[in-house]
């Protein structure tokens, strides 16, 4: 039995994390760290908890956390775990990070994009990027991926390591239900500009791109750059990812389906579909599913992926590397089956 | 290790059970019939089970029920179960039945509102209708609470039990959401005529408003009938039920909320709550929530209660009903918390 | 053509009197006021008003409104034309104030109501509160009535003037969509919170349950006091208004349906429905739709009311409350259909 | 006044023609057909228009069309017009055809993606196929073009015209509501289905693709292909359009921009919008909504396209088309502004 700490528990990931700790067969969480609320009941703050927990939110305190657990999640925003987090990978304390400080390895682009400093370069190299489905958790500090490089990273990993396509070529029209931008209270956000709309934002300056552009050089050093856009749909939960990229040549579309199937056998949270999945396959549960069209009039391929932002976007693929870092099956209390 | 047969294992009714059964830890689903689809995988008609079952759904057969299997789920419309359900019945084989077929004792009241005939007495009388939090299933046929009617009655038991309230003046306004209505398609479930909309049906003709009667005359024999309508609200999961009474001569405020907190001592799926309880405190979840106001004006008693109708409405239900049949504790397989 | 001043316009009400009156054909909008933005042209603000005007909004400026305009829209939140309008009072110059600072006439109960001083009564009286569709504007001030109020009093208009149920015993569970709450941002317009949700809100505390009695009280003295509570459901616009009451003795359906015929004879704008009457009906009009129907073994009466909070309910309203004033026809650029 | 029939009168676009025509000042609804509910009355069956008309719904009668009206609306499936509509373009009796019997050329390219025999070519070349914000409708029998042709080619337009982009380089990512896909009932159009969900269909299977092209091939004859797939997204109207395209070696971002104004200036009904449109912007109006954006790193335009399908897409500029061909203004009787 394991005992875990959270922090940035008011935050949707941080409530995502405990929802499923708290059933985790070898987890007990421990301690629930907020910058608000601090001293009163999780389940006054949240009443939807009523009668489920006696947990009392705290403010955050590094000590505790080191003597009375064995991990922590940092649910928060960026910023916040680059400031609290450089002890534990001092102490080699396992972490599982789901904010994008520690995600991007050049302090260059991360200042670029996430409009704020760095941590020191010999952090970053001491933490792990690690995509839980197409790898294995070995450092005690993981930065875990975003939702929507997830989605897009499992999209396209067969066809960049294997040079089934034009890299230049790729395009990614991406789109998130409103979970996925946060609790914080904006215009964005408001139910009345939400419903009946859909709207893009952050036109070429998403902070997922530079994540998902490493990655791809990672698996191809002859990468350079893909479009990448954002929109928002009125939903809840869901990242639906249309990607479309031009065949090398010579690639034939029998060949990329057998590229996928391989890459992914007997990844149990990755589908690859005979037909396009819908957002309502994976809603509520840890897959990613996959589709796959081609148009020979074009030579484009589409790719469709589709995930829960906060499951396998992020709690579900935290709890996946924690499961991996401490040895347990992937699965363990990730078996959730989509609903109607 | 229980073997279940479902009946109906295309509706949303069936669907449900089907998750709830599939990870329960004393349960195998062996069995899935329908009348569409007979012969093909389940996966293949619900690509959404892709790579998490290999069952078959096939036509009915009652032998194989009772030769193979240790219970039977009937997740069917009203007018099934009391065709196939009567040899079950003779042979005291355990069935939980979700149908309404079974819950009226009185045939010209079923026929009258289920425009049908009724069962036999005989069998009427071999079966339990039981409302899992306030009773405790023993007779091995159980007829399963409608969804409006365990949101109902979970809310008015303490004031009727306890002649609380005048029972004349009983206002219940009900609202469900769309997969109470089940799959088959009509203009009234085309998404266009659902969202940004709302409105009343079956006005004072809903085949719930006997069961609630009937159960409301058992707890107090001097109940005679109440107002109930139902609406449509455009959400795909939940019952919200706003129920009005006048408290009866002398009866304070306080002693009613004492009454419900008794009522409901130890009983894990129903909360009541200080504040009142929203939809999204239950979706996804067994519970039932229920709230509380009085107007020292009007002399109303205003009582709020929530429920996924799948759930606790539905399959929630029917797997504790499972759990009481064969001495499990009732929350087994059924600790769903609320999401986000 | 008149010229019209709007305060306010930043709000729903405001953009919804901008929005009517900048095609009706006696009209000129000359003066958009508010307290933020000022400066700033209404399309840069709201870009969806690209190409469509040329306004600026301004600080609000009496003089000018005098001076230039024929009339003046209130669509501020309370507090606001309280401070404002007196001096538009002692001009007689022409007033449709949609805020409900000048709706109750005791300022006693608009204190205990408001939780803020009232006006002083000597203005109270200058003012006219007129429901447009059974009154007649002729005070140059008019107070517009609020949305709960309108559909809720349209709704027992002839049964509490002509005294045909039992006036103590009035339950209304109201209903409505996020655009009645205001631009204001809170955790309970955030989408996710609102989106498959549904939750009862001030309940017994509702600032429209003293309007509303105090209209029922004038057309029938022995009304006391009636049971309203009020709750949100995930739509962007309308109001749902479902009110029970028990007839009189004596009281047939048949007169009742009579009564509401009659009673709304040549009022184009409120429709007798046969059947019950949907949101949808009347979204993006100035239609209310009134449905009824009957329980024998209850003796309960069911109307139900339905309009567009923002027109109707809102500006509407007040566009029709302003033709009366100017002597135009009610409908004078009022005639929206239903959508799809 | 012209005295117009409508063909299709029960559809959503037959629907819309109504709404719009029935307040347009130069308009009279004559005849509303239909092959359902003939020899009912429209309010009758459409009780949302109850007192608004007392129009028939009458079977199609081609004579009396001729004989009584100015103009007919054909607001049918695919299949219907081409056998309805011949003796009309035999006589030049105005016709505006919203179906897409008459918008393909190549009688060999409709029968390919309509799966249906396509009509004599010498019809077709009698039938204008008239995109209205870039044509003049001059010929008797209009082809009105498609939802997502209309919102596509508008964004496309400058671009394919002026050589600005690499031909072979355009990937279109559309977006639709539920109207799009009509009235008729299918488990895609289930609000169980569609809400919380978003789903890729028909992919690189689109009728309109065809129609894109052709127009495209008429503008630049270098044009070949276009990649073009359709989703889903949980809303009632709006069709949002991503297209993506590399841009001509040296042609700079501003040069793209000013060709966009230069195109559309003085199309009141086209708006080149600063920020990237929201589909709120134009729900409800006869507004095509255009954004742009610039990667410099990917050398990728991003341009996003939104309308409303029932208006612009289909009734709104079936409105436009009789505006021109009649010589009335091509705003008349289409001033509708954004709400909220």
């Amino acid at each position: 039995m394991k005992k875990i700490a959270i922090v940035g528990i008011t935050g949707y990931s941080g409530l995502e994390c405990f929802r499923l700790l708290y059933y985790h067969p070898e987890v007990e969480v421990a301690k629930v760290y907020a910058t608000s609320h601090c001293g009163e009941k999780l389940a006054d703050v949240f009443p939807q908890f009523d009668g489920l927990t006696d947990l009392v939110i705290e403010n955050f305190d590094r000590q505790e956390v080191t003597e009375q657990c064995d991990a922590i999640f940092f649910a928060t925003s960026s910023g916040v775990s680059k400031e609290l987090a450089l002890s534990f990978i001092e102490q080699n304390f396992p972490v599982i990070d789901l904010s994008g400080d520690f995600r991007i390895k050049n302090p260059e682009t991360y200042k670029k994009w996430y409009k704020n400093a760095s941590v020191n370069i010999e952090y970053l190299f001491k933490v792990q990027y690690n995509l839980a489905d197409l790898g294995k958790a070995t450092k005690p500090y993981i930065a875990n991926p975003g939702c929507y490089a997830t989605a897009t990273l499992l999209a396209l990993a067969p066809l960049v390591q294997q040079n089934l396509i034009e890299l230049d070529s790729i395009i990614v029209d991406a789109k998130s239900g409103l979970s996925g931008a946060g609790k914080s209270l904006s215009e964005a956000s408001h139910f009345v500009n939400v419903s009946d709309n859909m709207s893009m934002y952050k036109v070429n300056m998403h902070q997922h791109i530079p994540e998902i552009a490493q990655q791809l050089k990672v698996w191809n050093s002859d990468f350079h750059a893909l479009q990448f856009t954002t929109s928002l749909i009125p939903v809840t939960r869901g990242i639906f990812v249309s990607s479309y990229a031009k065949l090398s040549t010579g690639v034939r579309f029998e060949q990329v389906c057998e590229a996928y199937k391989k890459c992914f056998a007997n990844k149990t949270f990755v589908r690859i579909r005979r037909q396009m999945p819908q957002l309502s396959d994976v809603i509520g549960t840890n897959f990613c599913d996959i589709g796959l069209a081609y148009n020979s009039v074009t030579n484009v391929l589409t790719v469709v992926s589709v995930i829960d932002n906060l499951m396998k976007g992020a709690a579900g693929q935290a709890v996946q590397n924690f499961n991996q870092l401490f040895g347990y099956d992937d699965c363990l209390g990730l078996k959730f089956m989509p609903q109607i």
